[in-house]
Order: structure tokens, then sequence, then C-alpha cells
């Protein structure tokens, strides 16, 4: 048992190389699948248009969704801790798990829509540790990594190849699917109510500002999340602006209704650190589409006043009668915004304002 | 009285809602204001050329202005989470009230520029709110951002287009009115001095690293600022690199004078955490004129010292004598540097440095 | 003596604006280095596309090594104040020694290059700072500073044009130069055991979670710094890619063999710190060379383990029996690693996977 995790570990990290020794080589002009008269600039070009937004997504990943989840005073360190490896495994295991089904078991590159499509694996994951936080051993979240990364791109393989769906910030793909995942393991790791209560109560300031570290990263760089596999450039500039208006205007609700349902019209910091984010997820599915401005700010209202909902009403109920415990509340921040973006998408391709019917689908793996 | 701030909330998105429905459009091809044999590619390279330093905007915003104002432990949560709700209202605001100033009243576009010049609206509602942090509620804070978001865009607007001004980094649109904004609402908002005095002192070594959060971001990334909106490519390089070495030479002096002012050479955590900042503030209106690497090091260098003086003997002269209480010294940060930003450009243009009879001016809402 | 630090710092920022003045002038097409027929744009170009880039160094600069030493609860202030003095005093300095060498006393320009350059000077300060943490005097920090960023400039001189060797992530003349510069002058600072170890105990959840806003933004942008000098674009490209990968293999490794060596399999937060880091600074010298990611992993996982050992084992064994006190470990997460990196370059060179005999050898002053 002492033993049992660093050896998991090290045997992983031996597998990873294998692995990459067999499969992965780099990007360059002959391999890059373009037409063989396409110059390396265009490669190139892509990439470094691209890498900032890539950052972006990785301080999402490392600092957002880590410190997010502080705010419980003593589950501070073991948060970003955790966060952190699974992270780090995680975006070199969705690596070889998408090459491998997008090229069929051949030898694949890294490109970076590779790069960026390996932490959206890994988002899922930190999604659902967000339900799991202050239940789960190491090694169960070594295993839960390894299984939902996998059971994730068969999903959106499924999801984009098969049902020709799109959903370019994985409203559904992504935050949907890693809430539930979270929830079910959740339910799996259920202890009794009156020590999870105890320590679901502590927070305090300095938590609280921690946790504020990881909200406002989030909240600033879902633009870039929720955009940056779109193609072509017109689509991602949309993306940006949609998502960055809808993140704006769910600030408004989330705040007006966290006041209206906590007592004395006091503002509960759950609300403020999770509920802002809503409208990035929600918008996340039609965020590419001809929305407008207007059109995802209603999202993002909407997706404010779910998700403040759901933290007062529906997650004393899940721990209560359901006996699932969400420690971070992740099913309100992505489950239910999550479905609300998945809902929006149909009224807005029922009403004709997508262009999904004449565009080629891309899906996660596969952009170019 | 319960029910007065949500409803206002609500009632603002609403109105925005409606706003950006009648008035906002996304920018392409057709509308993007630039000669009709201009390609897409053009607008979308600017696009993604000026985004990641739009971001690098958002960062300062955000997380730079909500952190640097958590020095006060009772304040921590209050300053970041209204902070956080200031610039969600204000780029909402900002960017109607610009486009309908601009367009006269018809129907205006969504670029890069307005979303930063949104930004910029917000910033001085920031800057102002750190002069009343502690002494305004949650309604004055919602109203003081519609008026003061309104006024300050007319100001720019006379500025730029009546008198045919120049301020790029906006030491005197921005930061000097944002400090003069605030002092004039803290002076109303004035109370007993005890109290102030009581909870004013009450730092301690975990908020003074939270603010220092602040200070570091909005340090970084206030090249950006400056330039960002500079025109042609020449222009935005000048205005970089003067910031950053204003910076870096204020950061020299501050320190140097705050041991000096200060009891037994100690250095106060204020001035690092405030002053060091002038030298962005300072050089912000000639910062893309050819004023070399030496002359933004002799305006930072000035500006570190007299932020330094201020919050050493102007605070405690204005709390005491004109009863105004800079909770934050934006006065120190944001007022003082931005006269000496105006001063300087004065003798700038006055030696014959800037180029700004040669160039079509900009300003905040036209440039493309 | 009172008066010692600001009189000094004064001195030199009024040194630095004189060299300046004398020596430094913008960038432009007339002096920019380049054939005359190249256009402006191509310098804008280049400038603009790196410039993300240089912020993500310069986050690693202020916050990263900043934050990373506030893990001790007495010292959390002065390590991101001194950072900050530091940094602002070695990047002017930097700049300024680095162009005199480079152009041999003529004037020079300001590029994104020498903006870089001058921050990687003011890195190899900053990783010795971390061994005198504690031990150091303000006016001691000043002179480190200056002496230091001198003999690195020379070295690194010495090494590239002399020698003709490359190390473009600066395994050994940036980090191990830095760690070993640094444990000579703690040896000199040594005191006494017992309060060393008595201050040294001290951290807390709240400063450990400090620390982790250092490393996790350290880690997130070292592919920036390992790259941003390496030309051209493909070998950028490389070089990104071969540090992402090293550092994610190197989180799995430190975390798997901190919990081997520690009591009862407990992970240490110093080695979650700064151990998964050490997979940057052991990549940085074969960083742009065709090792394949899986070269790079095996050489992360080793810099991983080499690092955790280093902490357990060597760091007690310097403080009693050589009698320095590495107070942040500098040893293990730069020196170390950096002789990793060293060795790993020759192992890579002698298998024949490095092109470095085909292409121009470039170093860190004249990159263009």
């Amino acid at each position: 048992m002492r033993f049992k995790f660093p050896l998991m570990a090290i045997g992983l990290e031996v597998a990873m190389i294998v692995l990459f020794g067999v499969f992965v080589q780099y990007e360059n002009v002959q391999n890059s699948g373009q037409p063989s008269n396409t110059s390396s600039p265009a490669v190139m070009n892509s990439f470094f248009r691209l890498y900032p937004l890539f950052q972006h997504v990785n301080v999402m990943i490392f600092v957002g969704f880590g410190f997010l989840m502080t705010f419980l005073k003593k589950y501070g360190f073991s948060s970003v801790g955790f966060n952190f490896f699974i992270a780090a495994l995680g975006l070199q295991w969705g690596t070889i798990i998408q090459g491998l089904l997008n090229d069929h078991g051949e030898k694949f590159h890294i490109s970076i829509h590779s790069l960026i499509s390996a932490d959206f694996s890994t988002t899922t994951v930190l999604v659902s540790f967000g339900a799991v936080l202050g239940k789960i051993s190491p090694i169960q979240v070594l295993i839960m990594t390894i299984l939902e990364i996998a059971v994730f791109n068969g999903n959106e393989y499924l999801f984009a190849e098969i049902f020709q769906a799109t959903d370019i910030g994985g409203s559904m793909v992504i935050h949907a699917f890693g809430a539930y995942f979270g929830l079910a393991v959740a339910g799996i790791l259920y202890r009794s109510n009156q020590i999870w209560e105890h320590h679901n109560k502590q927070s305090d300031i300095h938590s609280d500002l921690f946790a504020m570290i990881g909200t406002l990263f989030l909240w600033i760089f879902w633009p870039s999340f929720n955009s940056t596999l779109a193609v072509p450039e017109e689509k991602q500039n949309r993306a940006i602006i949609n998502t960055y208006f809808s993140l704006a205007a769910c600030v408004l609700t989330s705040y007006a209704f966290s006041s209206l349902v906590e007592r004395r019209g006091k503002l509960s910091m759950a609300h403020i650190q999770n509920a802002t984010l809503a409208g990035g997820v929600a918008v996340g599915t039609c965020a590419d589409m001809e929305i407008n401005p207007y059109g995802s700010m209603i999202i993002g209202s909407i997706a404010g006043i779910v998700s403040v909902i759901g933290f007062k009403f529906l997650t004393p109920f899940f721990a209560t009668t359901l006996r699932i415990q969400d420690t971070c509340g992740v099913h309100n921040l992505h489950g239910l915004p999550g479905i609300v973006g998945g809902l929006a998408s149909i009224v807005v391709i029922a009403m004709g304002a997508s262009d999904v019917f004449n565009s080629k689908v891309t899906h996660l793996g596969t952009a170019t």
C-alpha cells in the first residue's frame, strides 16, 4: 500500500514514454497533412498565432481550476497539488488516446491543435475532480484520470464523427460530461453527511481570496478556451466576442440572484466564485455561431441565474436525498450550464442562425 | 431596500441586452469601415495580433486592480468582488456609450479596438473605486459605474475630437480623471476619521502578499495597456519599450525614496505596492513619442518619487484637513503621476520629439 | 548606514539613465542590422510575434520567481519585494552590459531579443537570490545584482562566441551558473545553524499556496522561456513542444519520488513546488534539437528524480557539512537539473540528433 502510488505513477510515466516513442513525432512540412505545395511557414504561422491562446488555456487548467478549488481551508493544498498532477498526466495520456483514435493506430504528429485537444481531455477530469475533492485517494485520482480521458475521447469521437455534431466550446462534451462523470464517482465515494458538512463549511477570508485567483483567470481566458479550435478565423473571432459578453452578462445576473436568495441580501462567496463562470460554459456550444452579442448575453444571463439556483437548492438536495456530495458544486458550474448550452444550440439552429450545415464539421481532434 | 441592488442589477442587464440588440453587430468585411477592396484577413490579422494585448489588459483589470486593493484585511473580498462586478458592468456599458458617441447613434460593430476602449472606460471607475473602498454601498457602486463611464466618454470625446489632443496611455483622460472623480466621491462619502484610521491600519502579511499579485500583474502588463491602441506598429513598439523602462526606473526610485522617508530606513509595503506603478501612469501620454528609453526612465524616476512623497505627506493631509479619505491612495498612484504625465508631454512636444503634428490624431474610440 | 541603500539605488538609477542616454536607441528600419531592402514590417512582425512570449518570461520573472520564494512565512514579503527590485535593476543593467559586449562599445538598439536577453541576465540573479534569502541585506542584494550580471554576460559571451557552444534554454549558462554563484554567496553569508533551521521550518498552508502561484506560472510559461530565442521558427516550435512534455513527465516522477522518500508516503510540499520544474531546466540545452517528445520526457523524468533526491539528501548535507545554507533549495531546482541538461546535450550530440553543426550558432545577445 505504501508504495502503490509511487510505483503506479512511475509505471504510467514509463508507459507514456514508450507510447510517445512508438507513435508520436513532430509536425513539419512533410507530415503536416497539408497539400505538398504548402510551405512550412503556413504550419508555423498557425502554430504561433494559436500559441498565446494555448497558453491562456494552460493558465485556466493549472492556475484556474487549481485555485478555484482552494476555497476549502482544509483541502487548499490538496486541490492545487492534485490538480497539477492530474493535468500533467492527462495532457500526456490525452495526446496518445486522441492520436490513436484519429489516426487509427498509425504514427501521428504533435500540432498546436493536438496540444489544445489534450488540454480539453484533461479539463473533463478536473471538472470531475471538483465533485470528489476531499473524498478521493491519490490512487483513485490516478485511475479516474486514465479512465475518464479514455471514455471522454471515445464519446467525443462518436459525437463528432458519427453524429456529425458540433460543440466548439464543449458545453456538453466537456463540461456536462465532466460534471456528471464526477457526480457518479462522488455517489460511489459517498461519506457520512456530518463529516462532509463539517469540512465543507470551513472556508476563511484567505481561502476565499485564493479561490478568486482561480475564478478570475478562468473568467478572463474563457474566450480563448471557447474559440481556440474554431476555424476559419471569422468564427474564432465570433467565439471570442460571444464568450466575452456572455460572461459579462452572467456576472450581473449571478450577483443579483445571489443577493436575492441569500439572507439579508448578502452576496455568497461560492456564487461569486462559481456562478459568474457559468456564462462561459453555457455559450460554449454556439459560441462560433452568428448569435450576435445580445444573443450570447441572454445565454449568459440565464446561465448565471440557473447556476445560483443550483447552488442554493440543488446541491443540498443532492447531498441529503441523493447521497451525492458535490464538494465544489461542479453540477452548478459545469453540469446545469452545460445543459443550458445544449438547449441554446438547439434553439439557435432551429432559428437558422448557425452556418453549421455549410461548413465542414471539425471536432477537437481533427481541426487543422 | 432589501431587493434594491438585485433588481437594479437585473434591470441594467436587461437594458444592456436591449441596447446591444438594437445597436451592436459583429465586425466583418462589409462593415469594417475599411476600403471595400480590403480583404477579410486584414481585419482578422489586426484582431489576432492585438488579442494577446487585449487579454493582458483584462488581466490588469480583473486580477491587477482587484488584488491591488486586497491589502486591507477587512475589505479583501469586497475589493475583489466589487472590482469584478464593476468591470463586468463597465465593459458592457462602455461599449454602448462609446459606439453611440462615435457613430452618432447608428448601429456600430464590435472590433478589437472597441473591446479595448471599453476596458479603458472601466479602468477609470476602478481607479475611483480605490478611493472609496470601505465607504461605498453596492447600490452606490452601481450608480457610480454608470455615471462615471458616461462622463469619461464625453470628456474623452471632447479631448480627442474637439481639442485634437492625444493621450495614448491615458495618463490624464483615464488615470488623473479617475483619481479626481474618485476623490470627489470620497469627499461626499466622508466618515468619521477614527473609524477610517482604524480600518486602514489593518493589513497583515497575507493581505500584503495578495496585494502584490495585483501590483505585479499590473506592472508586467502596463506596456500592453499603454501601447494597445497606438498605430502604426512602429509607435506601438515604441510605447511598449518606453513604458517598460519607465516602470523599471520607477521601481528603483520608489524603493529608494520609501527607505528615505520611512523610519529607520524600512521599506513601506504601501509604497512597494503602489508607487512602483506610477511610472506606467506617468509615461502614458508620451509613450508613443520619440522620447528615447532614457527619456522614459527620467519620467518614471520622477513619478516614483512624487508618488512616495504623496503617500507620505499628501494622503494624511487630505484625510485630516480636506476631509477626503483616499482608501487605497489612488491620488498618489493615478492622480499625481497622471499630472506628471501631462506635464511631461508638454515638455516633450515643446522639445519637438513628438511626431504628433504629422500623424492623424486617433483616440480611444476611433483607432482602426 | 541609514542612507546607504537609498543613495546607492538613486545613484545606480542615475547611472543607468546616463548609460541609456549615451548608448541606447530604438530599433527601426535604418538600424535593425538587416539588409537595407528589408522593410520595416519584417522587424515589427518579429517584435509582435515574440511579444507575447516575452511577456510570458516577464510573468515568470516577476510573479513566478517572486512567489516561488514566499513559502517561508517569515520572508514572504521580503522575497517578493526584493525579487521585484532585483528584476527591475537587472533588466536595465543587463541591457547595457549585453549591448556593450556585443556591439563593442558602440551605440546599440533595443530589440525584442535584447529585452529577452536582459530578462535572462536577471534570471541568474533571481536563482542565486533563492540561495541567500533571509541572510542577505538590501545593500548586498544590490551589489550581487550588479556583479553577477556582469560576470554572467562575460561568461555567456565566452561560451557562445569563443567556444561556439549553444544552450538555448540556458540549462548551464543561466540555471547552473546562477545556482552555483548563489551557493558561493550563501557559503560566505553562513549563519549559525540553529537560527537557520528555526526560520526554515516555518511555512504554513497559506504560504505554501502563495508559493504554488509561483510554481504554476513558472511551469506554464517555461516553454516560452526555452524557446523564445530559438531561430528559425521550426526550432522554436520544437523547443516549445520538448519543454512542455519534459515538464509534464517531470511532474509525475517528482510526485512519485517525493512519496517514496517521505515518511508514510506523504508528498512533500517543497518537492511539489520545486522538483516539478526541474524538467524545464534540464531540457533547456537541447530543447531546440530533434530529440523527439519521448526524448524530452526521459530528460524530464530524470530531472524530477534527481531534484527530489537533492532536496532529501544533498541540502541537509550542504547545510551541516559544507556550511552552505541553500534557503530555497536552488541547487536542487537549478544546479543539479542544469548539470543533467548539460550531460543530456552531450549524449544527444553524440547520437547525432542535433543539427547544431549545420546552423549558425546564435547566442543570447546576437539572435535576430
